[in-house]
């Protein structure tokens, strides 16, 4: 049976290159980073070489990029290292309504911690409001965080008006970077963040390896205490074949950019239009153009998209209902609830996220297996009267 | 030139047939635990049986073990989660001064926020006494963090003595089993902890995966907050390559302990014999019997440790002079400060740990390569008088 992948946004396969360039760290250079006999000293070069290959991407100074186990623990990290390092400013934070669960349960959790957080609506294209945002800051507050892009629609933030906007109030700025990483440029030096989260597994690097930028000054409070890996800053023997692996995706990512951008934009843009033209009872959610290339997100009126992902995973297609993350959870997406659709339409969701190893053949597949499968879901909905 | 590698406390190479369990998981098997698709569920269930794997090695039940990126953030989690989770039971914590820097540079960052912390003293042995743990037990104390084995000397604790002390001033009681753990049996019924720490990479699995054990019952805060994954106890994507590692690595370890036990202890102390009778101005620290079988910490007189390591690398020879997590750090070892090592002789400390590949010619070769460091040393030290 054909198989098409297009969930490239709840993880990656990774490449073949990156696999290969981790390979030795696997084998015979197993040596202990923090030891300064050969084996050692080897390991701790190919450690520093690759956050070289993420700085690179991202236009960040050496020194910048701190490897974690995921973007979720960069994510954690961020918010509770810099409010922890900080108390005395303020116990105020501001977020969009649509931010990533790595972000709103750890605001959940300071919640309980005595921090009062303001989640910012966002408009019904899936962006927020400068001037919503601006009206939200006061004076004890302390963190933003925003994310570059969302996960479920892919709609990208103007981080860098924001950002400045937060600066003038004297805000420390987080931004969650895991979708966005690889699908757009980003220069956090032009996007002027304080902190930033990435994870390897969404540019085809392994899965257990993510990073946070730190800009230089910026004081945050350690996560993990221990030894003295990452500068000091995160204990824990480092995963090296994992960092090898994110260096190699980063530097891969960074050299393929221009033309990832234009191939996904390409297959998402045919997949929208046939999707519109063959499906009447479909619609596009968020906006069309300031999103992730990869990125589409569909409701299905009067059918369930669990429905649809299960029937499409008989064909051999793997798509996503919402995010990687809640999947299984059963809850309606909260991103999609803060664009204003509708619950029955949010059930009716599906998500379709197209990478490097997707063709145009993989779509014209989808296509015409999504039309076969809405048909007959439509035919059994007691919601659709004709 | 001939290679040993007798570093086996610090890192561990992974076993070919660990390597050959993850390598799909690193290749075609790249779907995301959460999705409920083919590709979703069959990481899914590879992580499932992995934390079996690791039950079956501890005697633990089912969900009790969660996956974490280190063993360092496993002892962070433990020690901070658990006193987030119960901060009306008191701010008293008591460790031995001889716990890993992932314990004692959590406990000093939670002195900073009011928390208490007494930190006992060990006997020259390098053992606890478990009336000096008794009597420093209060009616405030929340918790209580003793290792099971030590990093640098390989001192075993009596922790189901302990424990059972802990628990009868109603104490909770975390031990940090990263070195132990696939060197002796570990069975945590039997030690009743609530909590206990491991890492892969300590036992031929892969770098960058830990474990938590957490007893069923044990309310413990979450240390990453974010998607369901690890039971909503730890979020962020699986490192499911790594999760397989851990697991195969623990499955072999569980069918392979009798003989991994046997070799070490034969070459640990032939080694150690021979360096006795090779080497006059030599004294091993800590208790000989109370210890793990690969471990041997022996100081040198009147010559640095380091130059010993380094010269001994030179000849393609990996051995540590502490922990390997301290290196580098210039400071004198705290373990070897707290069972009374004089600091000249700290510097003049190496710890040799053997391992499943070690062989009794790269005894030989080490011990031989050794006299002749030391003679050398011995010659150039201004502080030997002959």
């Amino acid at each position: 049976m054909k198989q098409v992948y297009l969930d490239y946004s709840a993880t990656t396969p990774i490449k073949e290159e990156v696999l290969e360039a981790m390979m030795p760290y696997l084998k015979e250079e197993y040596g202990n980073p923090s030891n300064i006999y050969s084996l050692g000293i080897k390991t701790k070069k190919a450690i520093s070489e690759s956050r070289g290959k993420i700085c690179d991407l991202i236009n960040a100074n050496e020194n910048e990029i701190y490897f974690t186990g995921s973007g979720s623990e960069a994510d954690n990290w961020a918010i509770i290292g810099i409010l922890n390092a900080h108390e005395e400013k303020g116990k105020h934070i501001v977020a969009s309504k649509i931010e990533h669960h790595a972000i709103l349960n750890t605001l959940k959790h300071l919640e309980t911690k005595g921090y009062e957080v303001t989640y910012l609506d966002v408009r019904r294209d899936g962006i927020l409001n400068p001037d919503d945002f601006k009206n939200a800051l006061r004076k004890d507050t302390v963190l933003v965080s925003i994310m570059l892009a969302n996960n479920e629609i892919g709609t990208i933030q103007p981080i860098e008006k924001l950002a400045k906007i937060a600066h003038e109030n004297g805000t420390f700025f987080h931004c969650d970077g895991v979708q966005a990483l690889s699908n757009i440029p980003i220069d956090v030096k032009k996007l002027d963040v304080d902190m930033m989260a990435f994870s390897a597994h969404k540019l085809h690097g392994p899965k257990g390896i993510g990073a946070l930028y730190i800009k230089k000054g910026i004081e945050i409070d350690n996560f993990v205490f221990g030894g003295n890996q990452e500068m000091g800053k995160r204990a824990g023997t480092e995963n090296v074949a994992g960092i090898v692996g994110f260096g190699k995706a980063a530097q891969l990512a960074k050299s393929n950019m221009e033309n990832h951008i234009a191939h996904c934009l390409e297959l998402r843009n045919y997949l929208a239009d046939e999707i519109y033209s063959n499906i009447f009872h479909s619609k596009v959610n968020g906006s069309m153009l300031k999103r992730l290339p990869g990125n589409l997100n569909i409701s299905f009126s009067y059918i369930e998209g669990e429905s649809i992902l299960l029937m499409l995973n008989q064909l051999g297609i793997s798509v996503s209902t919402g995010s990687a993350c809640s999947s299984g959870e059963g809850e309606p997406s909260h991103v999609l609830k803060a664009i204003g659709v509708d619950d029955s339409l949010i059930h009716g969701t599906v998500r379709f996220s197209i990478g490097d190893f997707t063709t145009k053949e993989d779509i014209d597949y989808v296509v015409s297996s999504l039309k076969t499968i809405t048909d007959k879901l439509l035919e059994l909905s007691p919601l659709y009267k004709g």
